[in-house]
């Protein structure tokens, strides 16, 4: 092994894992200038500020831009596989964290690079992705996941309501009162289902306030649909399974949470003491 | 069996069957037609899209009529009792799908006519009845019903305080703040203890506002009911997805799916017949 | 027992108890008359319709109050104890049903006499008192109760934080932008940390905008003790407290749910079958 | 002992304890002067009240100031450690209730005063503090330190959310429709995944009313997310208020709270010293 390849083995661990102080050094200091890049992005946006300092954003932004460069090369160098990092997820996601302050050299005032800037901040989960969150996040998602049919049954329920009522509301109320068209319908239906309730537009005929009460009511009660299975599900992924323990006689190793007995042979799991002397 | 009764048995199986690949292609490609109908419907509403494709819109909906229409009459033609069929909850839903675009040829720009185009969107569920989540929905669904009584208890209170707090909003505020009625109070009053706010009608005297803020923190208080209620429901009902035999000595009656012996009392679930001689 | 005690006994049992065919009648009966009552309260409140039908109202209303007069009348005679029924919550209920009748020949336009014609609502709950819906409503209420002093620890960190925010709010803020005083802050603490969010009153100010956002997302957290609370003492309570089995040996009662053998002997609670041969 | 310290015990043992008559009085007398003091503080802030009462209210401020500051001055005197008490969280909140009061002869009109003032309140939670409620509290907040990582977790996925999103408004919307700057779409961003939905700000353009529908369904569906992590961990923490003790035999570790047998395996729990041996 040449002192080169040493080098960049030495380069990769401090880059791509997380188990070594130099490495766990190097997450953080990513993260501090990730969150200053968006920091700079989000008060960019005021314009006051923008017009006071813009010059001195613009300086800002390139020294990022040359920062995650410097990053993205460092990584394609020291990677097993250049290509294949690449093109993964989050090596596409760091050539996006470049792309806007080259591309802001041709376009002046683009303001769809603005997305692309914000996108960086997916970059944040990289290194969240390495710290013991991703155990609880994964707990979470698994609830999720266990729930996926009932879910979808619920969106199905909630989708059909939102279109019907959508769709009364607009030939009850009309344009008159705001509702332009059936989308628009649809949009006020969600604002309503969902308990949000902006007030841009409200029902102003009594056919289309008692329908809209309906709904309200229908939405307030299906707000338990969602809590009530992610809850279930959660619960009875905490409450662990089963207990796992041998049966003395059968050796059925999953049993009831409380079982005394093995459901498989009837012997007694946990013998009494005196008995088995 | 005659060759035709032999193909209308075939036809029968296409379109009322789901477990043949023939049967599932049928209800696919019935499910995109419906959903491509819905969506002309929607998108027609706008007014900008409406003016310039109105010519384009009454041909495609002519489209949809005449597939619905061939649709129901082989539905009519390949059902062993056609009549029976004609009656059911979905032989007059798809009935509904065609009549919109017959009758709009006597009424020019029939609003009323939009909820029955919507209606088609029923035509949905017969699709999915005919799916694995079926099971899931009527899971929730059996949630709902074991919590029937709880539910209308519930549903009784908020209807005393909702009409008990629009009435004092009326007298409170009274018309010249937008509380021009009882019912309107009563709507108001819905708007809030859902958590909606429209803002569309607010308080403005101190007495009106201190009334609000009590009916918004019961409010409040209240969504937790409908929630605690469901979600206990459908915690038993998970916990319930087991064996249903209630074991002869100690009366437990839920098991492991395939336990032959009480895990509580260790005796045999089904002890067998000579031994209870 | 001369026939005039008879006849007021039977008159007591239709009208006091639900158990017979009479009684149960009787009950349904007034259920309709006070839901009528109460619907023509609501409606009359509708100007348009109270200026056409103002006559026929007025005429209604004296026929219910008659209506209410003699069933007063009815249950002082037969009760066994007019006094105390007189001074009971429903005799005072009752008694107040006709009040507003009698008032409105001496106030002519007396809209509080609105609030006391709506109290008639409660007597609705004195026939759903003898339904089977009572023990679902007192199921629903010994959970509330048991998590009262959570309740009450939840309630009061509500108020601080109400109190506390309403009035950052009210200082940032200022009058300039709607937050009058410190109870119109409170007011709109109120309306946020429920999430009704109204829109009457909203902060303009950064500083305002951001101590917004974070009084709600502390509200939407806030959301999930009170179900959480309510929810686990719910499913606490269908658990359905424990095991009713007496012990073969030592006679205790209660046992754990899932108990094979009693915690106090260490027998076991149901001995297998062959053992006991 | 001189009279003199134990004069000072007797007073310590009646300010800073509660297991006495006296320190109760005192306790409750202290509550009501508080609360009493926080009410002027909040109806002060009304104009119009503030104006006749100006006089009034600046005597009766002065009363408060002098009580709490001779009530401060009692309690440095009898507590054993002075200094330890004057720097600790509530000898500070005792010191801040005395300041405005003192501040104001210099300062006439000084708004930011009032902060100080509410925050005398703080004083509530140190008699509460010494109540049976505290115990709930406890319960409460264990349970939320239970659920603390997958909190963060959550909270991280929505702060992204909300970021992404109100940026997204913000490019699509533009400062026309309101949303003048990224913080502002958050705030709005805000406002709606927490289902507030003040209406001050609301999408225009049609992709602007997708994305915020979207929005919402995400935010309604989240809202499950915070109560079924908190109810889970709840259920949890009530379920476990037994016997904590892990059997010997069958490592069960929750009980019946009077058990001297494992109801899972019959065995003693806490077996006689002389049958280990």
């Amino acid at each position: 092994m040449d002192s080169n390849t040493g080098w960049r083995e030495q380069l990769r661990v401090i880059i791509f894992q997380v188990d070594t102080v130099a490495g766990r050094r190097f997450d953080t200091t990513l993260l501090v200038i990730i969150l200053a890049s968006l920091f700079i992005v989000i008060i960019d946006s005021i314009d006051s500020i923008h017009r006071h300092y813009i010059d001195f954003f613009a300086y800002i932004e390139w020294g990022f831009t040359i920062v995650f460069a410097i990053e993205y090369a460092l990584r394609l160098y020291c990677s097993p596989k250049p290509l294949r990092y690449a093109f993964s997820f989050y090596g596409l996601v760091d050539l996006l964290a470049i792309v806007p302050g080259i591309l802001s050299l041709y376009y002046a005032d683009a303001q769809y690079l603005l997305i692309i800037r914000i996108i960086r901040m997916l970059r944040i989960f990289r290194v969240l992705k390495l710290s013991p969150y991703l155990k609880q996040a994964n707990f979470l998602l698994s609830a999720l996941r266990g729930s996926k049919q009932k879910i979808i049954v619920f969106l199905a329920t909630v989708s059909t309501l939102v279109i019907v009522f959508g769709t009364l509301m607009y030939v009850i109320e009309g344009p008159e009162n705001g509702y332009t068209s059936i989308p628009v319908g649809i949009y006020w239906a969600i604002v309503t289902v969902t308990t949000v309730g902006f007030g841009d537009i409200v029902p102003k005929t009594p056919a289309g306030q008692m329908l809209a009460s309906l709904l309200m009511i229908t939405g307030y009660s299906i707000i338990a649909v969602p809590t009530g299975i992610f809850t279930a599900e959660l619960a009875n992924a905490m409450r662990a399974g089963q207990l796992e323990h041998e049966c003395p006689v059968c050796a059925k190793t999953n049993h009831e949470n409380e079982a005394s007995f093995c459901a498989r042979c009837g012997n007694a799991l946990f013998p009494k003491i005196e008995e088995q002397a």
